[in-house]
């Protein structure tokens, strides 16, 4: 068996923070959202995105609710650079959008960059150097002074280059990289230095963003790291603190969240969490999660299907069955017992007028991100009585008795064991009228049937089809069905009594129908037969589910 | 714009514990795994595993290195019963490792349960009820006092019918469901009442099993849950805490980290993220987050590839590209900055023998996965310079000098810009070849050469084929190059510089040959041409590189 190779790995130094007091805080409002989908999700693409494609994820992002978004590294692609002229030229901008441009310190790049932004009323500079003690020895053999320079030289530009076009609202993001293995003490004297070249006002505002490019520890250090930070900073004036958490170890939505109990106020991210390697923080999720707290999220989402349609063309990447909020199973309940609760759940609020959504296993209700109902419950193998019952009741509006649930429950059982397959609706549905006579070439149709009141109870006479040849059935009773029943006694001779007699009628969707079930229970076998019937005449449904259960009972002897 | 809807959903009450000291500790060791693929994971596809495909992830699983695996449902299926037999009377299961099945706490299904496990030498017997506040109303419409009952009398049942099998040593599992959303004071009062009956000894374990069968609130909290759970409860002795995180707010992988930083020995969850909804929590990420730490994570996936594809055939649900550790794109880098950091990472590591693993943007070895370096670089439009001269330098041994890097990258971006896709390495390699003579019907190829010193210096005669037609050159020069170059004047006129030239063996991969690689400048305009060359003699691939570095240039006049 292999183990951890000695010496290969190491812990990620910690610097503790016992001042701490974001673990007693709760989120009570949104950040702003800054969506990074046209640019770090787009650059981590096999195949990047073409102008068309980056316009249709724009225009989306904008729908959501967008109001900062990061649409391009101008100076790494051609296509970057003409995608930002396109939406300046022609004004594809909302007046209350701000797009944002990243570039490296460099001064050729830095020319493109504020050259691609010409005529932008708003924009956002976003400016990254590394300088986590391994980038700066590996990657550039730089030390801390010449680190601060390049930062500090590339913000002198920038501002330089911006004072040109005072037409343009700027503001100034600066990222020190990758800020969570930066010494605590070096990315504030960093992100100090750039602010001191910066002197944010008003009309000219800056954020400091810090990304955990690769995600090295449990997220509750990154909170500390961001509540250390914010507290050492000198002024926060003019200044918000921005959040760029990566998903390495699987946390980048818990890195976000404990950020943001920590002081930050923005998050970048992607939609479902697109981005290099694992990607970067999902959006989706985090609005959602503060939607499902009754937080307003200030992203919306009331097509979530057609949001995953639109992301999975631009990205050519697809979303997990499994992805919070938006995957194709998250909304399924396939375990017996999860499928009771959430249908005794929705009784419950369904009865309650303004009640708090609170439904067992559905953190938020489906039909506020424009999906139905339909697919909350499923039938497999592993599903109890409830589940196959919720189906029928949602789709056909029928309102099985218990014990027919449980009768039902095992023919969908041995079908779903013998198959191993999940039971759609329609398989059900055939299953359900093929079991208790609603199709059925062996079944009895009572063609006609009178009666009348007599000394010896109720008298019915019955003209029944059975298997083709035409029966009369003439018996009394204490009503119409034990007539019935006695008729039928006196034709086929099996004696049974009436367990079990549920009716209703099939409420606004077939008006004028009755559904009738009937459980008839052998007194001498003991064993129990289901019939269903459904009919415009309610009396003529009762006589037929029970003429149905007898079918069973016949073809069971 | 839709807004959330008032009154619709609330925060979650969370009772603050003010007392935590979880956020002070860091990870240090594995917790004891257990894997409910088979159960929680398998209940929740459309189609459940039958017998071979259980076997099949049960082997696995094992190999893996878990030591306690959740099986089955036996009440709930009959699959699952007859897998339990299977396994038991089969003696599939090691000497070290546990099975476990759960139940309802109810008569009929526990005694079903105690059934399947009948012979098995170890066993874990799994009981759960609800608990939390919501489901004692709205589903059971039970009281504390019932609820409490209902779990003692499972206890109780177990209990009994463990006795009567002393050839199998029995933990019993209870799970309060769900932990998250009970009262604290209730849930640890439940769980007190069930372990006074069971009354753990060393022969007779003990676990609580904590569950967010429905995340609803940030990890911290979930955190400060068990820690004061831990806190409160009178005697662990003999008891292990466990937790059992699901996904739906996309934060299960941080719960269980934050849990284990709380006090919680062991972790429930499925390969990959499978189960209910959005799933349990992901074991591979943790177990992976531990080792890429140095951790021993007492779990191992040395062919990750190979887990992967034994999930998705068992499953039927695919893992996400951008999945932690286990992905198809995680370990690849797209941008140019990071691949230029990657490249100079791994030279920095392979140049040190036994040094620790700090490549940037690979927080793990892929090699360690059963992954090779091939996928870590790929190069599409947003690629710099770096990516293509790494994948020619891994996959064809050439180190391409600086001002080559840039010249290629300028082509490969021109590539990828039109066609909008990303470039397989067999067409960066048909692109490099074209580009620099190694193919190409217009080249200029030597033939012969001698060469020999005289008073105006080295002067050489070449005879070279250029376009079918036979040339001969015949000139002087500081060296053979400048010779040549001279000669190739004389002929086309054109005059130019050796701005730079490199050559290199090929290593260990073709020893015998030789790559040359030539920079000219026009003495007028300035304009750079290159060369490249791979001959067995290294004076031959210097002279072929300067001819076709000529040839380009002679092309583009």
């Amino acid at each position: 068996m292999l183990e951890v190779p000695s010496d290969k790995y190491q812990a990620n130094h910690v610097t503790s923070y016992p001042q701490r007091t974001w673990p007693s805080k709760i989120l009570e409002k949104a950040p702003r959202w800054c969506s990074t989908d046209l640019r770090d999700g787009n650059q981590s693409l096999s195949n990047p995105m073409n102008i068309d494609k980056k316009l249709k994820l724009f225009n989306h992002l904008v729908q959501c609710g967008f109001k900062e978004i990061e649409v391009a590294f101008p100076s790494a692609s051609q296509t970057d650079f003409d995608f930002v002229r396109c939406l300046i030229e022609k004004k594809l901008i909302p007046d209350d959008v701000t797009i944002q441009v990243i570039t490296q310190a460099r001064s050729d790049l830095i020319e493109k960059t504020i050259d691609s932004l010409a005529g932008a009323p708003r924009a956002i500079v976003h400016l990254y150097n590394a300088t986590a003690p391994s980038f700066r020895d590996i990657v550039f053999s730089q030390d801390k002074k010449s680190t601060v320079e390049l930062a500090v030289n590339g913000a002198k530009e920038i501002k330089a280059l911006c004072e040109k076009h005072p037409e343009t609202i700027w503001t100034l993001e600066y990222s020190p990289e990758t800020f969570n293995f930066t010494e605590p003490e070096f990315a504030v004297e960093i992100c100090e230095a750039v602010a001191s070249v910066w002197k944010p006002i008003n009309k000219r505002q800056m954020i400091i963003n810090l990304p955990t490019t690769v995600e090295r520890n449990t997220p509750n250090v990154f909170a500390d790291q961001i509540e250390r930070f914010i507290n050492t900073f000198s002024s926060l004036e003019h200044i918000t603190i921005s959040v760029h958490p990566h998903n390495d170890r699987g946390t980048g939505v818990a890195s976000a969240e404990l950020a943001m109990l920590a002081g930050a106020e923005r998050i970048e991210g992607c939609l479902f969490g697109n981005g290099e390697r694992t990607g970067n923080v999902d959006l989706v999720t985090l609005a959602l999660n503060l939607y499902s707290q009754g937080i307003e999220p200030k992203l919306h989402f009331p097509d979530i299907r057609q949001t995953v349609e639109i992301v999975e063309q631009c990205n050519e990447i697809p979303v997990h069955p499994r992805h919070p909020y938006a995957g194709r199973l998250v909304f399924t309940a396939f375990s017996g017992s999860h499928q009771d609760a959430i249908k005794k759940g929705f009784s419950c609020y369904n009865s309650k007028l303004n009640s708090v959504w609170n439904i067992p296993y559905l953190p938020i209700d489906p039909m506020d991100l424009g999906c139905n109902y339909e697919e909350v419950i499923r039938v497999n193998s592993q599903s109890g009585k409830s589940g196959a019952a919720w189906l029928l009741q949602e789709n056909h509006g029928l309102l099985l008795p218990k014990m027919l649930q449980a009768d039902l429950s095992r023919k969908v059982k041995s079908h779903t064991e013998s198959t191993g397959c999940e039971v759609s609706l329609s398989q059900l549905w055939q299953l359900f009228r093929q079991s208790y006579g609603l199709v059925n070439n062996k079944s009895i149709r009572l063609q006609s049937y009178q009666s009348k009141t007599t000394k010896f109870g109720q008298c019915i006479e019955a003209t029944i089809n059975h298997d083709n040849k035409i029966v009369e059935c003439i018996a009394s009773g204490n009503g119409l069905m034990s007539a019935l029943l006695q008729g039928l006694k006196d034709q086929y001779g099996f004696q049974v009594n009436i367990l079990d007699y549920h009716e209703h009628t099939l409420g606004s969707r077939t008006q004028s129908k009755a559904a009738s079930y009937v459980q008839l229970q052998s007194t001498t076998s003991n064993a129990s037969f289901f019939g269903v019937a459904i009919e415009e005449d309610a009396t003529k449904a009762s006589l037929q589910a029970l003429l149905n259960a007898y079918s069973n009972l016949l073809q069971a002897n």
